[in-house]
C-alpha cells in the first residue's frame, strides 16, 4: 500500500493546526484539563468504509505532544464498520483534545475519498475496468486525494498538468482540430509523456483513430456509444470513460469494454466518512 | 457582503497552482496554443446555485497571467441558473487554459458549501434560527470555507480554538462535571470569551443552567427534547442544535425555537457546484 | 500555566536562528571552540521579574543542536531574583554559544513583558479588577507575547480582528452613532462574539446603555468619570479602562470598580528583562 | 537615507497581518463600514521624535487594498512633534480601519527604536562618537531595526554572527586566553571579516594589544578605565564602549575619546512612539 | 518556445535575493549612488551562447524595485554572440546595482545549460536522435534547468518520481528480475504512465523485450552494443542511450539509431555562459 | 573542520525533496520494492575529489525515513578515491531508493566545488595566497557552496551584499572617481565593515593608496602588472587578484605575491563530483 511520506504532507498539516490553533491555542482545554492529566482515547469509525489519510492525522497529535503514543489497529486501506477502533491514543490528554478536530478533519475527509473510490470499485468487480480520479482535486490536497484513492482500490490519473498531455474541447477550440492538435502535442511531449485526446462523438473518435495518440477520454456518451467506439478502437488505444457516472451507472459503463471509469466526485464530492473520538479513560 | 481579504488565501492560490503545474507546466497548453494567441472564455454555471470563491478563481487567473482581464458578472452571494455566466475572462489564451482546472476548484468547492448552506437558509425561512457551520472544515481552507457560508446566507460558528471556549463530551470526561467545567472556563477566558457546553440530555442541560455559560449546544436531541430545553432555558441562554440535520428535518427543529442549526456537512460534505469554461472565441 | 504548543512558534523561532547565522553560520564560535568541546552554561537572572519565553529559547538551542540538555530550575510564570538560575543548558559548547543571543533575545523580551504585567497585577491586589493587553504587540509575535502576559498574571484581550468586536471612534466616524454601529454588528457578529464600544464621554455611554453591547471600553477617562460610569452601568456590561496607565496610576483606576484594565505597553513598550550566559565549565 | 528593500519585509508584513485578521477578518469594519465607504485618515503623531518604519506600515494598507493612496509628509529619518501629519491615507475606508493596527504597530515600534537612537546621537553631538545597535534585537525584526538606527542617527554593529568576529567572555572561556582566541579567529576570518574582543579589565586590554584584532570592546568599564584605556591603545584598535549607558551617562562616556558606544536597549527595550490615525471624512 | 509561469520561480528568486541582501542591504550601493540617480545598464554576453534564464532575471531586478524598465533584444532560445546586448535596463540606478550578482547568477547559469544542451544538438544534427537532461538537477532549481534544456533545443525527461516509471540497477537488486518489476509497475501505474528500464547488457535487453516496458535506458553501452540493440529492438520501444556522453562522442551514438541521448552534465555540470553588466550612462 | 548548522539548509533538502516527489512520489520503489524490504546500500565516489555536502546528503535520507541509519566513512574535507564509500545506509529499502537522487545531487555538486577548490589550493602550496570564491553562486546554495569552499581547503570572500563593501567598475561609473567613492563608504560603514575596491590599471591603484580602503581587487591584471601593484602597496592594503584564473596559471598569479585569488568558477561552473549508490544486500 502506497503511503505519502512525510515530508509531502507535513507542512499542510502544520497550517492546519495553526489555521485551528489561531494566536491563542485550545482555550477550553487548556482551561478544563490540567496539564498533568494523562489518558487514553480510541478513534472510532461511525461509519462503514475504507480507512485513509491516517498518517496526516496521527501527525496532527505528533506535532501537538511528541510524547503521546499511537496503537494502530485498522490501517490505511481497511474496510471498517462501525465502533471498529482505527487508534488507541495514549499519554497527555490536553494535546489529545486540542489536536482531536483536525486530525478527524484529515482522517473524515481522506477516508471519505476513499470510501467512495471503493464503492465504484466494487460496483465494476468482475470487469477489467479501473476506477480513476481526476484533477479536480480540493486546493492543496492533491498529493493526499491522490492517495486516499490508492487505499479505496482506485488508480490514479494525471497528478497534474506536466506529467501527461490531455488534449480538451477548449483546446481543440482554440487549435482548430485534432489532427493538429495532436501533431503538436507529439512534437512537444517528452518520450515518457503520454498523449490523451477528449471526444464528444463518435466522428472525432474517427478523426482521432488516425493520429499518434496513447488514450481516448470519451466524454459524456451512452453506453451504445461507448460500446461502439470500444469496437471502433479495437485496442489501439486506452479507453478512459467519464461525465457524470454514478455508482448506479458505473457497471453499464465498464460492461461496454472500456480500460477505465475517471469520476470527479470521488475528490471533490465524496462525503466525509464519520469517525468520533471516544474517551477510554 | 463580507469578502476575504487576499493577503489571506493568497498563499493558498499560490500552493494549488504550483501542485498542479508540477515542475514542468502545462504540457498540453504549451504544445498547442500559440504564445500569441488570444481569446475569452466564459466561467459558466452548470447547477442552480450559489456563487462563492470568486476571489480566489480569480487570483489563480491573474497569478498565471497578470494580463488578463475579468467581467464578473454574478458576484459572490449570487443565486445562479444553469447557463448564467459567472464571469468572462479575455487576454492570453494559454493562461486561461493553464489557470482553468485550479480556479474552477476553488469555485466550485467553495460554491458547494454557498449553495448547501443556502438550501438549509431557506429551509427554516420565516423562522428565527440561524444555520451556522462548525470547525469541521477542509485542511488549509476555513478561512475561504467560513466565507463561503457567509455567501449562502448562514452564519459563522467558531473559527478556531482560541475565539471562544466549547466544552464538548471530551472535555467533560476529563474535568468530571459540568459545573467545575464551567468554572474553570469562566477562569481562564478573556472578558471577550463566551462559553458554551455541550449536553446530551435534559438532566445536563439543568445543571448548566446553575452555570455562568452564554450558550448551550444540545447534541442529538429529539424535537421533542429540543421544545422541552427551549422552554427550560427560558431565553438564558444561546441555545445551539446539533447532529445530522438535513434540509429535510432542518425546519422541524427550527420550530422548536433554537437561535441555530450548526452543521458540520456544509463545509466537509457539501458537494461541488459544477462550472465549466466555455470557450467564447 | 498555559504554554505555547511548539507548532505555533517553530516558524518564528527558525527564522531568528537565520537571520543571526545569515549564510555564513557563527565564525566566532566556529573558529575559537572545538567541535568536541563539551561543556555546561547557565542562563541567570540579571534582574528581579517574572519567567516567560522559556520554551521558544530552548528552542532555539534545541535546534542548533538537539544533542544539548536542558534542566529548568525557574519555569514560566516564577518570579526570579538577580542570580538565580533558570536552566542549566550541557552539552556541544559550540551550540550554546551560537544560540546564546537568539535564546535570550526571546526569553529578555517576553519576560520583559511577563515582569511589566506582574507589577501592573501586583499594584491592583486586593481590588476585583484584571491587568489585560492589547492588539499593540510586536509584529510576528502575538501569540507569545499574549501567552507572556499570561505567565504575568494578566488577562487576554482579543487576539485579534476575527475573535471579538470592538468598535472604536473610527469606526464611529464612519457609521455615524453608536446605536447605529452597534445594530451592525450585532447582525454580523455569530453567536460566540462579544461586542464592545469604546467611548470617550458619560453622554456616549449613555446612548451605549440603550444598545445590546457585552462590553465598554472608557477611554481615557479620569477616575471621577469612572466612578460615574461605573454606578451608569451598574453591572450590565463588562467594564475596561484605558489609556496610559502607569504602574502608580493603576490602583486608583482599579478603585473605581472597573472589570478590566487594558495597557498596551505591557506588549509595546515593556523593557527587556535581562539575563545572561554564564559558564558553568 | 537607507530604505530597507520591500523584498527583505515583505513577508514579516504579510505575517502580522496574518496574526491579526485571524480566519475570520476584520468583524468590525466588515460590519459597520459599508464596502462602497471611501474617506481619508491622516497617521499622526502623538509624541516628539524620529519617524522609521514608515515603509513596512504602508506596505500593510496596501497588502489590504491596493487601491489605497499615499501622501507622504514626513519621511523615515524626519524629526516630528505631536500633530505632525506622517501620511495621509486615502481611499476605501474598510481597508484603512483593518490595516491600521499592523501599520502603527510597525511605525510606533520602530520610530521609538529610531527615536531613542536620536536621543543618545543628541547627547554626543559635539564628540566624535558613534551610536551602535547590538544583536539584542526582536526575534524576526533585526533587518528593520537596524534599519531604524539608522534612521535615528546611529550606526550599525554587526547584523548577525556572519560579517565579524567578536569574541565575547563565553567564547575565552572556552578558548583559554585571548592570544589563542584572536590567533584562531585570525586563521577562520576571511580577508574581509574584521575581529573584534571583548575586555572587561585593563589587564586584558594589555594582552590584547599585542594580538591582531581590528577592535575592542570594552565592557562596563568606569570612565577613568576607559580614559585610562583609549590612552592605552593609541589609536591602535577601534574603541568600543558598553555596559548600561543611557541617556545621561553617555556623554562622559563620549568624552573620554571612544569611537563608540553600543547600547542594546535601542532595539530590545526602547519605548514605542505613539502615532495615531486620525479621521478626515 | 515554452517560459516557465512566474508563480513557479518567485519564491526561488526571492529567496536568492535574500540571501544576497542579508539584514543590511546592499551596503556599497546605498553608500555611494545617490537615491535619486538614474541610470541605464546593459546585460552583455560576453561568450557565444543561448540565452535561457531571462524570465527570474528581469524579476530579480523587479523585485529590487518596480519602476525599473526593460528592453529585452535577446530573448530566451537565442543564439548569442560576445558583446550582444541581452537587455537594456533603465532606471534607478541603485536597484540596478543590488539585483545585479542576483539576476546575472540565474542568467549564467541557466544560459550555461541552454549552451551545453544546444552544443549537443548541434553535434547530432541531421540525426533523428533528440538530446534529454536527467534528474541530476541542481536542488531547488529543477524547473528552471528543465526549461534551460528546452530553450537550448532539448527535450525533457522526467520532470520527478511521479510522472513516469524508470527501473534501474538498484530496483532490480531489490525486485530479482526485470520481468518481475516491470510485472509489478506495470500494475501500479497509472494509464498515463510509461515504463522504462535500464539495462546494462544485451541479454537483460532480450528479457526487457518479452515485457511491457515502454522505453528502455541503454547505459554504457559501446557504439556497436548500441547498434545491436537497435536492431534487437527493431522499433517496439523508444530506446534512450546514456552514460558519460560528450559534445565529441555524441554523433557517432546518434548515428547508432537510437531515439534520444540523456546526458546529466547538461544540468549538474554545464559551466556557466559569461554575462556582464554595462554601464550606459 | 565548519559544518553549516542544519537549520540553514534543512528548507533547501525540503524542497529538494519536493521537487523530486512531486504529488505521487516515487511510482518506481512503491511498485517495485516491497515495504518490509530493507537492505544496505553504499555511497560510493567514482572520481577522485574532496567530498562536501554530507549532511545535507544524509538528511535527505532521514527526511524520507528516519530509520535509516548511516555509517560514515569519509566525512566532509576528506581526500576520496574512486571506489572510497563515503557512507554505508542500512535500514527499509524504499527510503534509500527515493531519497537516492537528491542526496547524490546535494553531494556531487557541493562535492564539486570542494574539488576544484583544493585543486586551485594544491596549485599555489607554498606560498602564502588563498583561494576564495565570490558571490557567484547557484540561487539558494550560497551558504552550503560558501562551506564547500571551506571544505576544499579555500577561503570565503563576503557572504552578500551587507557584510562587507565592494566598490566595483559599475560604481564608480555612478560615483564619480575612485577618491569620492571610498569616503562616502567609509562614512556609511559600520566599524566591522571592511572596504574593498576594484581597481583595473595601476593608475586606478595610485589613486585608491591615498584612501581609507582595506583592500583591493586587481581586476584582469597581467603577472607583471601584479608584481609591480604588490610592490606600489608594499603591505598597506590586502591584496586580491581575479579574472578567469586556472589551475594553470594560479600558480604564477601567486607568485607575484598576492594574498589572495578569488574565482568565480568554483561555485558556478565546477563540475559535479560523481558518486553512485551501491548495493549491498
Amino acid at each position: 500500500m502506497f503511503r505519502v511520506p512525510r515530508v509531502m504532507f507535513e507542512p499542510l498539516v502544520r497550517s492546519a493546526l495553526l489555521e485551528d490553533l489561531g494566536r491563542g491555542g485550545d482555550l477550553t482545554s487548556d482551561a478544563i484539563v490540567g496539564q498533568d492529566v494523562r489518558g487514553q482515547v480510541a478513534v472510532v469509525a461511525r461509519q462503514p468504509g475504507v480507512v485513509a489519510g491516517l498518517d496526516p492525522a496521527l501527525m496532527a497529535f505528533h506535532l501537538i505532544d511528541p510524547r503521546l503514543v499511537f496503537d494502530v489497529q485498522h490501517d490505511i486501506g481497511r474496510r471498517v464498520q462501525p465502533g471498529d477502533v482505527i487508534v488507541v491514543v495514549s499519554g497527555p490528554a490536553r494535546a489529545m483534545l486540542t489536536a482531536e478536530r483536525v486530525a478527524l478533519n484529515f482522517l473524515g475527509h481522506l477516508s471519505g475519498v476513499a470510501t467512495a473510490t471503493a464503492s465504484l470499485v466494487e460496483a465494476v468487480r468482475g470487469t477489467r475496468t479501473g476506477i480513476a480520479c481526476t484533477r479536480k482535486t480540493t486546493p492543496g490536497m492533491r498529493a493526499l486525494e491522490k492517495a486516499a484513492v490508492l487505499s479505496g482500490g482506485g488508480v490514479n490519473h494525471r497528478f497534474g498538468l506536466d506529467d501527461a498531455i490531455l488534449i480538451k474541447d477548449n483546446h481543440l477550440a482554440f487549435a482548430g482540430n485534432i489532427t493538429e492538435a495532436v501533431r503538436m502535442a507529439r512534437d512537444r511531449a517528452g518520450h515518457l509523456v503520454k498523449i490523451e485526446v477528449e471526444v464528444d462523438t463518435l466522428d472525432q473518435l474517427r478523426e482521432l483513430l488516425t493520429c499518434e495518440a496513447d488514450a481516448v477520454l470519451l466524454d459524456n456518451m451512452t453506453t451504445d456509444q461507448l460500446t461502439e467506439a470500444v469496437g471502433l478502437i479495437d485496442g489501439r488505444m486506452i479507453i478512459e470513460a467519464s461525465g457524470r457516472i454514478t455508482v448506479e451507472t458505473a457497471a453499464a459503463i465498464a460492461a461496454t469494454g472500456v480500460d477505465l471509469i475517471s469520476v470527479g466526485w470521488l475528490t471533490h464530492s465524496a462525503p466525509v466518512l464519520d469517525f468520533g473520538l471516544d474517551y477510554h479513560g
